[in-house]
């Protein structure tokens, strides 16, 4: 168990400003947490994410939020960061059928570094990242073998790790739940999903595009939870 | 064996401009591979080594050269970052005693994880990295522990991991040299070592202090191996 009040653990959330990771952050919170938020700018084209972040992080009262710009652009090789075309209009059966062009080749290993790094200087060991394998299956960093991988790793490669006292542990709460699913349970938790974006391709408002795969999979999850998306639509 | 000619296989090798990375980049070129370095700016007080790092590159005829500027310095905890002090006269019993506090929470796994995805973009699998357990036992992120689970790691949370085909290869040559077998080493294949920087707080000309456990290490290194050290000291 998780103490509350005035000692409470802190905890490294991967924090994008999305419907998921928006999630995962009222769920630590609910389990008591201090939560550090951590967000990249990492040359995303839909990089409106990181603003509904920092207004989301406030909002949610998080104890630290930390913003790194870190140029994966310059290493490309994906649809996110402008080198390839998204992936627009597919059905959900193509989006499981192979990896999108949204991959970032190996990003959550070097977000999870980041998150292990910021961790072990405030004294964190729990690491919330907002994974899920259920609706988009095409994503090798969001398997639990990886996950289990990393997070031994981490503990190999990390002062913290060998010095004894707790591990890293890893933390992936939406690993098995459909998008549905992290809705209804985000709804619980009283998050505001009007303040989270999704959308790959925002217009200059930062108004979703609802074609692309990310605002597919949205519209499903909020249609099949019976639940109205706030966010506006292009 | 590595392909020669006009169809030599890519390598990504961290590249900071060092004795040991130079020597590694040495090593990578006279196997036959056609090597791209990555270097990182990331806060570090000695960043004088990511300018011989861009000299080195070119004199060295690299295919390409990444520098990217990674914000290390705002998550701290590092005496290289400029939050602590850094470690000076010590004796090489001490500076194997315990883990030092130019240490790095988590920096090869981030190191890594950028050379993964570099890799996997510019159709390399093999990373070569130039940690050392031996004058220096005190980092856990270069004990060859770590590395195998990284690479473990790394071939699961790609594309390349999962799609089959060749799986990265995290390559340490000088992983159980002494410094004095890596200055050898790097002499046998003409490396000129006038063109490194290995000193954590140079002054502002770029000449090394000789104080720190990195000169103090370099400095060791050359006079077992009975060569002249060419950099300049304060």
């Amino acid at each position: 168990m998780v103490e509350t009040g005035e000692n409470r653990q802190n905890a490294v959330i991967l924090f994008s400003g999305g419907l998921d990771s928006t999630t995962v952050l009222a769920i630590a919170t609910a389990k008591g947490y201090q939560c550090n938020c951590i967000s990249f700018l990492y040359g995303q084209q839909h990089d409106v994410e990181v603003q509904k972040a920092r207004a989301s992080a406030a909002r949610m009262g998080v104890y630290r939020h930390l913003v790194l710009n870190i140029e994966l652009d310059k290493i490309g090789g994906s649809a996110l960061t402008g080198d390839i075309p998204l992936p627009m209009g597919r059905s959900f059966d193509e989006m499981k059928s192979s990896i999108p062009s949204s991959y970032v080749p190996a990003r959550n290993s070097i977000f999870l570094s980041y998150a292990v790094s910021w961790a072990e200087v405030i004294g964190a060991r729990d690491i919330f990242i907002g994974v899920n394998v259920m609706d988009y299956s095409g994503y090798p960093d969001c398997r639990p073998e990886y996950l289990s991988s990393f997070e031994k790793t981490a503990n190999l490669g990390t002062k913290a790790g060998v010095e004894g006292g707790r591990s890293f542990n890893i933390h992936a709460p939406l690993l098995y739940l459909t998008k549905k699913e992290i809705i209804l349970k985000g709804v619980s938790l009283g998050v505001d999903y009007a303040e989270t974006h999704s959308c790959y391709s925002p217009d200059e408002a930062g108004r979703a595009c609802g074609k692309c795969d990310s605002c597919l999979l949205r519209l499903k999850g909020f249609s099949e939870a019976g639940v109205n998306d706030p966010v506006e639509y292009q």
